[in-house]
């Protein structure tokens, strides 16, 4: 693995190193770390770097990896810059030869999701997106039980996202996590749609196995003198018919990171806390609600896309790392699958794609286009 | 107190006499308990009523109790029937000098619920509505908090209303209950969103004390076959620029009555759950979450609308028929006080009025004219 | 009912008459509330008693309410004074040949329960004592579930009840409740083991179905200055050679009332607090957990001790008053029947007996003894 | 770092090389990862470890290290073979000047442990013990806040560890883990206290800072057929005066791994639930409780203890690796510090030494002697 972004100032490169590290099957070979060339060396040093893999460009990067024996050379890239400079390497190492995984949004716009699309189609080669929240098993187990029809027809979708780290105006106190996602230049056309809202919307569709079709969105800058929505609120219509509704907000003061999801359906319903991911609450018509725990002991009441996505038993909580972690493991088995020519198992299979990418992007530009607009629906189209 | 409807086939009059029954204030003594004179005249004598004080129609019980000697006769009339039998015994009762106590929603329209405000105002006499779910202590003390500005200017109101139990077409199934409160003839122009999205939104303006300007609603019948709303979502504006979501459902399978709110302000929020109604849980943006608790013992901490309404110290859980006594019990005191020419505290006041039920009518009548619009936003005009 | 003790100053004496009030089966007709004149004629005034049957002695109570007429005479007669008085007046109201509900613990000595238990059985009279926690729908379903064998053999009870209102020496302080439960004089031999342990006893007795059989106690006084026991950790035996502990404390700072309980058998294990008391946790070996819910909607999951224990359907959180009520309405079914020469049935017939006062007082007794002695077991004889 | 045990069949092994994986601080060079050669190849393949130093034997492996040239060679050795398989290595490991990680418990015998502690002693090098659960950040903030005396003087601790998972006869049907840990020959005098019960002796004393000082035991085999305890209560002595419970038990079946620990002080208490270990509920006698969240916004409301073992902000959860982790960490940053004549900070040097792991052994010894003693307290000397 070569990664792009991620110095020691960032946040998340430092979850991703985590993340792709935990089973033993990654190895962060080389990095091209900041854009900042001192960053980019201390950071590549104090993360063990041998000198002549610290690049300082992702240019440099891709084109002297691309020239080393393939025994030496990465089989992947990873891009955790900032989402405006997600594109051009993505490009760059798919041209390249390279797989990749990002960082979602997967790019700064939806047309830009739409060529790389068309380069993975055309290059045959793999690309992850770490949508988190997916890769946890007992939203995968959600999936599962709403996919084997548990609960019949799907009617109702209640997802949310409350933060409440922007309830001030931090963005303006040195805080660069939060100088960055509120601007517009480097964050794209929404703020706490674009970086949460899509988190969401993702969860929502990857469970239910549903596709938003249409949304009526009400976002808001809920802190004077912000750029970018802080806030918003979504009615949303699905294929099948089922209605939803979609919170996100970085002003739920008091709130941390608090994704959650309900779906019902005509038998019954789920419930689901990422501040407590290894319990999914089961609820039914006619029976006492279950309680369906990580790991849990009891034999074949787990699918196997939750089992095997735990690494301990029932009672030794995992969590964000993990769910993370197994992103990259099943993006590294699908590819270690791929390079020894075996087929990867569908539960392999089970990560983030560019068409997830491609559908986050259009659901930015749809939901601010929607809450600019005076009528009720607006199609969510591609 | 005499009754109107509540005969023993009926769910919601036993709710009223517990709760009326519960403080020793407040005594049963006439009663139209039914259409049905069999059954009035049965559940008159389980409810050991003197017999020449079981009566056969609302008619009857106001034209004999009014002609009784002031020490006999009854103070207030509580009508329990269904929505559209609310309004002629009101008017009746308030135009023969009797105070009453009403069960939501008000009435059948809001044209009628407009009439009763009149009345209510020329006659001087007390209206109280059971909006139940603003009985309860630390419902209290959320709205006490709330005006107290402890949580800055509000900016998100969360509030939801799920249930299960019209999950399928429980209505021809032969339950009394779902046949009423299904049917428009009975129950109105909404279903869901009067039974239960009213409460939702009484108690969103209750504990903020804000009022719903604007309203962006998705009105479902999610049960093929039924003939009103059983579902829905809307967005609201509230009028100091607030946003917020109301969800109701009936069909939220495996959901019992699952009312509550989150309420986000600049510093902070809260959260509140009937299922669990002696917690509230208290967010703040600077500092660690708190549990409050209703009867707590820490001193001061408890505003005295929470614990005037009280029975209990902390722990012994109260419920959802001591919140109805609380409503019963805090509109006796009001008319004991006026009775007795002393002024009723603000503590005592502090129950639901027919300018509630009015705006609740409003409620109804604008959500579901909203839900047919293809504009984003309607009015909440009264 | 006739009522001795509970004038206004007192705590249990309103609990007993709300709980005794609430499904309008039972009336309170006289009372000698209080040892001092003058509040036992103001509290019964404040009651709306008739003031010939406001009486200063329970003596007199006895005395002039023995020679009314049947039609107008109580039934039986409610002991609520602090726990030395009980006896005396419960010993004379049988010889009167009125029944009676008692405040536990019983009396206060283990001698004067074996008196009145022979007393009991000579009058024929029903004794019921207000073991509250028995009262609980979801403490009555654990018992069903126990009992129907659905966790086979019991292996292991956990009950505990920690409180923390003695934290500091609160008796010192002006509060009577402190005052009078921690004086030996009023108390008897055990402060806090008397007080809440007793009821933790009582709940893992009831719904086990089993049997203590030894006991091996640690009982402390952590409050210095204090006369009797304010904690105490109990090691357990039943007598089906199940183990457990019992640990009650009113110096667990911050904790309000917090009885809870948790058994494990062959199969499976349940627990309860009474914090949330409408939920009941099902924990299986083989299959996901389960919540049960009072009131619940799954058909036939709930016992009928249960469901006919609820006034409300799902959703609607009943509380400690309900449980104490259910304990008063039990009784008054029963005493109905037996008046009307029916046979009460086994739901009715479900409320604390005389025998499992003297149970009580002989765990007082016995938990004392075991806590003095250097051996580890002390045999749970009566 | 080199591993012996840990083979691929095993549990923990991989538990420990996730752990010390996780931050970029160690790297697995070599291993002796089971007594079975062809597992151990095998084993060391799949992890790729280089061919020269995948070893037979904990012999080979330290004999073969210790003559590697300083930058080659390893720095410390973990030990994760079954219990009493630790002594050996332990012993050759230290004598040849190599630091140690040890699974606990750490010896076989208090014996060992306290040659073991000698060793240490004279050689200065490190042992380090993996009692995981005092590694979660709020279980460190718990110990911050009571030294600080946050609660004032401790009055009372209750620790309990409930496992489910030897319910019934596991051993007899295959189940490897069950049947070493139930043999008396492989895990020593007692099963489930020897295996849990001395991760709860460990996390009541290292919160707490007391010390153990009298114990009374009642251990028990509730499974027919087993050969060692597989329940356990015990009151406990502290050495301020506190007084405790500890229950562990592997029958409480339909529990997973639930240990958890409350302690009350004068002025308030803590809460801890390892099966949700990113929240500590803070409680106050004359205050709202709190809840205080592993990565808290809040400011300095988290002791450094937590802060420095959090890798994420709140809201990420982090579980059982992360914990493990940590001792991990903190242990390499010791080390680390130590080798380049720094000095460690306090933060660093929180993780569990050799005098910990003899007192479990002393734990081990002096529970089961209770349990066999008739006498009420057996003092728990070293």
């Amino acid at each position: 693995m070569g990664m792009v972004g991620g110095g020691k100032d960032a946040f998340i490169g430092a979850i991703h190193r985590i993340a792709a590290n935990m089973d033993g099957l990654i190895e962060l070979s080389c990095g091209a770390l900041s854009i900042n060339p001192e960053i980019a060396v201390d950071s590549g040093k104090s993360l063990f770097l041998p000198e002549d893999r610290i690049y300082l460009t992702y240019d440099e990067m891709i084109t002297k990896e691309s020239k080393l024996s393939s025994d030496r050379r990465i089989d992947f890239i990873t891009i955790v810059t900032p989402n405006f400079a997600h594109f051009a390497p993505a490009v760059m190492a798919l041209d390249n030869g390279f797989n990749i995984v990002i960082e979602k949004p997967i790019t700064f716009t939806l047309d830009e999701a739409k060529q790389l699309k068309k380069k993975v189609e055309e290059t045959g080669l793999i690309l992850c997106l770490t949508h988190t929240y997916s890769g946890y098993p007992l939203v995968k187990q959600a999936k599962a039980m709403v996919a084997g029809g548990a609960f019949g027809k799907i009617r109702k979708v209640w997802v949310e996202y409350p933060q409440g780290w922007l309830s001030k105006l931090t963005e303006r106190e040195g805080n660069a996590q939060a100088a960055w996602r509120t601007d517009p230049k480097r964050s794209g056309k929404s703020g706490c749609m674009g970086d949460i809202g899509t988190h969401a919307a993702h969860l929502a569709e990857y469970i239910t196995g549903l596709k938003i079709t249409h949304l009526c969105a009400d976002l808001n800058i809920m802190v004077e003198g912000r750029a970018l929505d802080d806030d918003g609120n979504v009615l949303l219509k699905f294929d099948n018919g089922a209605a939803g509704v979609l919170m996100a907000s970085q002003v739920a003061a008091g709130e941390e990171n608090a994704i959650s999801i309900r779906v019902y359906g005509e038998k019954g319903g789920l419930e689901w806390h990422q501040h407590e991911p290894n319990t999914l609450l089961v609820k039914w018509l006619d029976q006492p609600a279950q309680i369906l725990r990580a790991g849990g002991n009891y034999g074949d009441h787990l699918s196997s896309f939750a089992t095997q996505n735990c690494r301990t038993p029932g009672g030794h909580p995992e969590g964000y790392l993990e769910a993370f972690g197994n992103i990259y493991r099943n993006f590294a088995l699908t590819l270690s699958s791929k390079l020894s020519g075996s087929k990867p198992t569908k539960e392999m299979l089970d990560f983030p794609s560019v068409e997830d990418g491609m559908r986050g992007m259009a659901f930015i530009d749809n939901v601010v286009a929607s809450s600019k607009s005076d009528k009720k629906w607006t199609e969510h189209a591609l």
